[in-house]
């Protein structure tokens, strides 16, 4: 009997995806297992969570994604939209027996309009190109997350962030309109090349971090900004992070706003070093600030450059180094940049704890405390100026230049009272589960605690109303 | 009998604001007409829209705003919440039957943390206050919407703007956190004292600029700046509005950010030199921008202000005037923001239309052609590189020193066309029906055309979500 109402199954699914590919075309439709595996995870390193779809499809246009969601609405197929898959918690892993709805095909720059300085783009764009594009036409656009294989779908559905958030704000700051297909396949127009609005809820920032379970977005339209005309990055080394992490409220004093005010601490900085072949400026001390300046000409920024050096000073730092020339800064950058991908192998989690930034210290004080209890190496950098704090637990120690990977049942006893430690310590501060990277698969389990049950049922009972059949990108978020 | 059914109801309600006059006590408990007339509008001029609530109340602390909403959920009353009552879309009015909850007793600066540059404050505080506090700490709040006496919570309600939005942004990219009490009295704490927050859906951003009709915001905790080192107000004179406004783009690509650009028309200035007994730099030309430049010290602001001397040239100024003192910058700021007063008494609707900022030269030829058409004086002014336009119709016109009104049976035949024919004009141009000051009850019908129907129909889902008894600012926004 079980077997019968299986093989009918099998039968109405097949007939269901037999719909699917009409919609798209067989040139965009995918189900051998070759073709999903890269629809199955993201770019977090646990392969556990990993699931293979039914389906891969990669519409072309609005309408058809409008239409493939009509259909799932109807089939009641869950469906996982999916960017650059470049996502750290599982946001894009499809549910079990839905399909991968792949943005990647719609991956053009409609305009860049000088004029209201606008960029509109299908959700497909890669970052990489789209920086490329606004470069070209002497424009800016600030948000920078690490990985430049992103898509602009989503760094919306996260509302990432990244280092030069400091001055210039989240990836939300800069969504100005969004054209989003909802889970019924209407489509709507959120927003416009407008820099105010008030003209009724913002279903534009709901719609801004939501993870794709809401709705998908089909094209963005982006503020651009004028470029900074000089740019420098300093580096300053000092005895511990609590004094390095002191420079950042002395900035704001002193009046300087810095583009990015990243943290590092010294022993991971020798991993990415070795990893990567490249030098870092300078080995001094315990905690490193790396400090982005940007300004209207180099008089400016050179007259903030003495001013911090100074300040560091007055902190401990015993020299300041300055990368001045932009192939110095891009290798210092790309040594920040790649450390993930230096340790990533022995990677358990990547934590995204947000705290008010002077809590920075007492937190990562407790980090290193339970690194010492429980024998656990948690690595720990970020955005110092923006309280966003990656802690990245490893499942190996780094000795002489070596891996020592610690054995599987040691490191699993004890890592999920080092990762509620963690997360128990930053609600204590104020903090959040998520600065930049979303809640996904991952982090679900902890949404509750931190942001409080109501909350979380007040955010399930807009879900409700936005997708009462639950097909969009299900079991994300709560 | 429905003498009978009215008494029971009046004895019905009676008993209900007896429980009501024990959760806020005698003193913060009002019902007398005398006490209410102040409550029964806002700033915008037209009386027909006024309505008395059934009582006012004046809660002190968040608990009694809770216990109010239990108790409003449960005897189905409406519940307006107000701030500074500087709103101009009727936004505050009571609804019919329902009771005001003045927020104007929950007034304290809890806190101005200057480590992590954020203040704690409660919805009551009017802005000039919190300036002043602000400003002693020697930080900076940028948002500006023109009138001080406006309360945080309204700012917040309606997502207010200002001039200083064009470097800095709305209300809305300050709002770390707030405290809200929903319709059902839960008390919920979203965001924090953080700059980064991808922790779930940002119901923070659903209801910043919800208009209090899904929750009551109690508490808000703001994100401060180091303030710029230094400050620059510019008046250039124009031909036309076309050269004045053509500066903005050229602005950009100079790679200028001003603090804020606003563009007046000349005619309008007489009449607030007229009023104010004050002298505006100069009244040269047709229109002029007033550009208010910051920095990081004098020698960027000059250097700017060289450059945008020499572009204004380049687009028809024959000269740019400075207020370089912060006395001669109060006066034309005073000036600047005063022109609704002067002719308040006239006005019978301030329009507050945004456009992709290079579209206000072709929608402001469309206001003067309208005008020309139907003989009605359109004064037009706001923030150019924001797109956000004001126009505001009036009854009367000023002929000479003098005003000369034109008879009610003649504007009111016609301005229902105009306010259509520019409301149409904006949405031709991908422009919406408010920039800054929000929906209220007067733009709600101009509300579906502008954004879409479905898109009100989810803003209704979500509002049902929150306030299942429609209890929470009824009859606005939709």
């Amino acid at each position: 009997m079980l077997v019968l109402i299986y093989s009918l199954m099998k039968k109405e699914i097949s007939n269901w995806l037999d719909e699917l590919k009409k919609i798209v075309g067989e040139k965009s439709f995918f189900t051998r297992q070759e073709q999903m595996l890269d629809y199955s995870h993201d770019e977090f390193p646990g392969t556990e969570i990993a699931q293979l779809p039914l389906a891969v499809v990669k519409p072309v246009n609005t309408r058809q994604v409008s239409d493939i969601l009509k259909w799932a609405n109807k089939s009641k197929i869950p469906v996982t939209p999916r960017g650059g898959g470049t996502g750290l918690c599982g946001g894009c892993i499809p549910a079990p027996g839905g399909i991968v709805l792949s943005l990647e095909e719609m991956n053009r720059i409609l305009e860049i309009d000088r004029q209201n300085r606008m960029a509109v783009v299908e959700a497909g764009v890669r970052l990489r190109d789209f920086y490329e594009a606004v470069e070209k036409e002497n424009l800016f656009f600030p948000p920078h997350p690490g990985d430049e294989s992103a898509a602009i779908g989503g760094v919306i559905a996260t509302n990432a962030g990244g280092a030069r958030a400091v001055k210039y704000g989240v990836v939300r700051n800069f969504v100005k309109g969004i054209e989003v297909v909802l889970p019924d396949g209407e489509i709507v127009q959120l927003g416009g090349k407008l820099l105010k609005n008030s003209s009724g809820y913002s279903l534009l920032h709901l719609m801004t971090g939501s993870e794709g379970t809401l709705g998908i977005v089909t094209k963005a339209i982006l503020n651009l900004l004028p470029p900074p005309q000089a740019q420098l990055t300093l580096i300053a080394p000092f005895e511990n992070l609590e004094n390095a992490v002191g420079v950042v409220p002395a900035l704001g004093k002193a009046g300087i706003l810095p583009m990015a005010v990243e943290f590092i601490e010294v022993e991971t900085i020798k991993v990415a070093e070795d990893f990567l072949n490249k030098k870092w400026p300078c080995r001094e001390g315990r905690a490193h600030l790396m400090i982005i300046l940007d300004g209207s000409g180099e008089d400016e920024v050179l007259a903030a450059a003495g001013r911090i050096d100074a300040l560091c000073r007055e902190f401990g730092a015993r020299q300041v180094f300055v990368a001045d020339t932009p192939k110095k800064q891009k290798e210092v950058l790309e040594i920040r940049s790649k450390i993930y991908e230096t340790i990533k192998k022995y990677v358990v989690e990547i934590l995204d704890i947000v705290l008010p930034p002077a809590e920075i210290p007492a937190h990562v004080e407790r980090v290193r405390q339970l690194s010492r209890e429980y024998g656990m190496w948690l690595p720990t950098f970020g955005h110092a100026a923006d309280g966003n704090v990656h802690t990245l637990p490893l499942r190996a120690h780094y000795i002489d230049g070596r891996w020592q990977e610690i054995p599987d049942s040691e490191w699993k006893a004890i890592y999920p009272r080092v990762r509620q430690a963690l997360h128990d310590d930053a609600a204590s501060r104020g903090g959040l589960v998520s600065g930049e990277h979303g809640i996904g698969l991952l982090k679900k389990e902890y949404l509750e605690d931190a942001v409080g049950r109501n909350v979380v049922d007040k955010m399930r009972l807009i879900k409700k109303a936005f997708d009462p059949n639950h097909i969009l990108n299900p079991g994300k978020i709560f």
